[in-house]
């Protein structure tokens, strides 16, 4: 053998255990770490599918739908989103973004790809998309496919008006997709109340799985369209009516498509069983209290907030002021090492600019808020020179 | 709320201990799946990088390949071979698959949507493709790209010719594709030395991690073919340019692509710690010697072997016949109901003709062989009326 086995691999695998404060992945409880551990099982055994439809039937409740064709994506959020679009889009649709941070534009750049004609509404830096924005996209560029996030995870920003765009889709005759990665179970979202064709979300945030498998849903209107594109779906592996029959969603015999990972269907699955325990509306409600004492805590702080209006808000990822004088790479990696405590820089339009702070599943309590707190404070004054008021009782 | 919290989800997860000895996933071992219940780590953490540089040395030794850009698709095998494809072929670039069995085929549907001119060189059922069948292909259609399945599984087919074929993909100016989701570790496979540009294989197979994660690697021949495009990759997830520098291929700055799956990293670099530790020589023989006892039980049963020549026959999925009068789903049931022990039926052109019985990682054993033969006897004994030889001294 001309390779030798490398020497690395005989060290033994040490993995630490971290407070995982950042944007995502959020820790896993220690319920859905165990799952992971049982013995796998073949993709098309009855055991499997029984799973299979478990996990359909959490997700149709943690999106509020009733969608038959709800499944998962074998991939990360990001699949979701290139499964989502490739499905829809032939060449030379006309897709249409909203844009209020990174994911936008991710979403847009994969569109491109798949040979879409592209346009792009951009909200005001650190400001969602008003209704007349969205409106004028409409107007302007008679989409086929209007694409929105509702919690972009680069901002912290919160796109609230997803109900009212659902009716204008409807009225412009158009497929509306949202991405929920960052903010489904932290926030409101109704997907079948207020008219969303396309909705995915991320394994590894709120519901606190591990990533690489991503739940998805579309509407019999969005199938109604794949189902009558005049060419195939460009990627098989993303093909929503195999994978519909692979996941058995209209009660026609399962067809072999690709081999989905048990061990990501059981920490799913456990994921899902938790958060439906715990039910969507304390969830939220969790959510945006431990949000809010966050937010508070970090003005009390004498920090500023980088999304000015409240509502705009994501209360999974709240983005905060870089001050001048602080490098937050120095204030991130204090926190790493010294607590194994993930802060966060930003992503794409928000790097060097904001602090992220995550507060997803696990990670969304009092305690995990103050700790946050604590650590920011502390981070912040031994690695700067700048002053922060003293630590308010919250 | 409109949808019920779903009552099933309020059962505690029980996953059976099966012995998954079809065609994949095979059994992890204790040593993975342990490995699977740690912490998650965030995708950009250093630990993680870690690991993932870890995962680039060991799949460079099992590929044995030297190429710097080797890493991991974050998807099933499927995905691999949807990522070599979608990197190299770009709108009536001309594909030529060599088809011993259902994997070719899928290779060509893919290209097929990727939108290049497909052409198909078939070998006979049950046979390999001769170096002459695949130099008519080359002076016929010289291909841009040629595609091979080392070791099919849908029909156990070993292509014993892949370095002849190296050779020839060379002359003619095209790039090589290999498929080993099925063979590696299980038959030799020399990436560099065989001149294959582009290889990927399953997790799930003979290194027994979960799947869900797709070791792959580029040539610089394949990766100059890529930088040379004249249009951008249609999946913007299995960017091979991307997905290099996310992988810290070539020494620059990791860039943020998607988030790869920490727990499935966990897994598959302890799966190839464990490769490394017995090493490929080791490895290989014990499937070789695994095989051959499988092989000589079967016929010995007086049942036929699906490959008649001994040197096409893939050691780590074994093919066998379903003799006239015996139904194989019910030996199928019978084996699972009563052993918790998988026996698969034939896929793709094999479906109702072979029983396959997979030989991989911790399944390779001679205890396992002879479990496999006296179940796979009891349960056709059972289910049909036919006769089988005596049992006789292996």
């Amino acid at each position: 053998m001309e390779v030798p086995p490398p020497a690395t691999l005989r060290k033994p695998l040490m993995v630490p255990s971290k407070t995982l404060m950042g944007p995502g992945p959020s820790n896993c409880s220690q319920r859905v770490l165990d799952a992971l551990s049982n013995p796998l099982l073949g993709h098309m055994h009855p055991e499997c599918l029984e799973i299979m439809d478990e996990i359909k039937e959490g997700i149709k409740y943690m999106f509020q739908t009733k969608n038959p064709a709800t499944f998962c994506i074998s991939a990360s959020g990001q699949g979701g989103m290139e499964a989502a679009l490739c499905n829809l889009l032939e060449d030379g649709d006309v897709a249409a973004f909203g844009v209020t941070g990174l994911w936008g534009y991710r979403a847009a750049e994969m569109a491109k790809r798949y040979g879409a004609d592209v346009r792009i509404t951009e909200a005001r830096f650190g400001k969602t998309l008003t209704l007349d924005d969205i409106k004028e996209s409409f107007e302007v560029h008679r989409p086929k496919v209007f694409f929105l996030v509702q919690g972009d995870s680069s901002t912290g920003l919160l796109q609230g008006n997803i109900r009212e765009v659902g009716e204008l889709c409807r009225k412009y005759n158009c497929i509306f997709v949202v991405d929920t990665v960052a903010s489904l179970g932290g926030v409101e979202f109704l997907m079948d109340e207020w008219k969303v064709d396309v909705a995915f979300t991320g394994s590894q945030k709120v519901l606190g799985a591990p990533p690489g498998i991503t739940p998805i849903s579309f509407s019999p209107r969005a199938m109604h369209v794949i189902n009558n594109r005049n060419s195939r779906v460009k990627v098989y592996y993303w093909d929503a009516i195999l994978l519909a029959d692979l996941w058995k969603c209209f009660g026609r015999p399962q067809v072999y498509h690709h081999t989905v990972s048990a061990t990501l269907l059981y920490g799913l699955r456990e994921a899902l069983a938790s958060a439906c325990e715990q039910g969507l509306k304390s969830l939220i409600r969790r959510h945006t209290e431990c949000a809010f004492r966050l937010q508070k805590g970090i003005i009390d702080m004498g920090l500023e907030l980088f999304v000015d209006n409240p509502r705009d808000r994501l209360p999974t990822v709240t983005t905060i002021k870089i001050p001048k004088g602080v490098d937050w790479q120095q204030v991130s990696r204090y926190a790493m090492k010294k607590y194994f405590f993930e802060i966060s820089g930003g992503l794409g339009p928000s790097v060097d600019l904001v602090f992220r702070i995550g507060l997803m599943g696990e990670n969304a309590t009092i305690e995990k808020v103050d700790l946050a707190l604590k650590i920011l404070r502390e981070a912040i004054l031994n690695t700067s020179n700048i002053k922060l008021n003293e630590r308010s009782k919250i």
